[in-house]
């Protein structure tokens, strides 16, 4: 793929944030390949290998987990500009234990485990970034970690509300409710409470 | 400090598997302060800046936060060979929300942002070291992640008591049922029903 094929927002980031060339920009982008996924097609599954990394440039989906007892539980929902993959996978070359789920058609752009690594070696850059990309995740969990633990149920509804309304446009309610730890009927009695305040 | 006032287990890290030769790890130990801490005593407060990395040579520590409503949520415990931080605030340099509580009297060795800054940039081994620690981090949260939110209480507790038998040795079962989000009742219920099963 040719650098104009992406969105500005990861233009950006990589050449002005990061600071590549057009040179190395094209040739980092060279290892992409576009591919689309369907509303409800799974982009992993348990006990996949994940092998590349996929940049959302259209669409959302959500990553999850089931449980012992069948139960699926919502760890994140990915929007555009995100990264999709199962990083434990990734990383240790094991099967996953993530699901990722389209939510809506979705583009991804994705680029092999392979030639990210080349990539890294190649261009110094890079390497710099994912440093600061793995930090930013740290802190992402720790705080989600925190959110999932904190309050009540009508404060991490408000809170969610609040920080990402747009989740509300584009996500069911039921999703919604497994990724705040909410019963869906009792999210749903209380947005109907907290609607007709 | 000297190399030998590390443990077997610090050493073997540096030295063995991230291959520092003698000098480089001498010049990494002598970056190193020892701070005790009694029972019960603060590392860090919520408001506090993060400004230092400590490596736990002996003892526990409880990692929590405050929600909203005054309740306390625990995070993480740290044991032998842990290192504490507010990772957010470290690398914000922004007072940080987390508390870290001793649960035992500690021995920590302690090394400033600005020493381990300097010693990555001159022993290109700490970088590699540090950024194979962020993902292990980023994968120790993301399971943590799908541990508070998966199966039963019953489940949650008979797992950690399978993984980590010795947390209930030097751990009050309040704090236990915080991190596991369970009501200390509950919590004290369950283990008698499974205790006399």
């Amino acid at each position: 793929m040719k650098g104009r094929d992406f969105p500005p927002l990861f233009i950006d980031l990589f050449t002005k944030t990061m600071g590549m060339d057009e040179q190395e920009f094209e040739l980092f982008c060279s290892h992409f390949r576009e591919m689309t996924l369907r509303k409800k097609d799974y982009y992993l599954k348990e006990g996949s290998i994940t092998n590349a990394k996929a940049y959302v440039k259209k669409g959302c989906s959500r990553t999850f987990v089931i449980d012992e007892n069948g139960k699926e539980h919502i760890l994140f929902f990915a929007f555009e500009d995100w990264w999709l993959a199962d990083f434990e996978s990734y990383h240790s070359g094991n099967p996953g234990k993530q699901y990722v789920q389209a939510l809506e058609d979705m583009e991804l752009l994705v680029i092999s485990k392979q030639d990210f690594a080349k990539m890294e070696t190649e261009i110094s850059k890079m390497r710099l970034w994912y440093e600061v990309k793995q930090r930013k995740m740290n802190i992402a969990m720790i705080n989600r970690l925190s959110e999932v633990k904190s309050g009540t149920s009508e404060e991490r509804y408000c809170k969610l509300l609040d920080k990402h309304p747009e989740i509300f446009q584009r996500v069911p309610l039921q999703y919604i409710a497994s990724y705040l730890d909410i019963e869906p009927q009792s999210l749903s009695r209380l947005r109907n409470r907290i609607t007709h305040k």
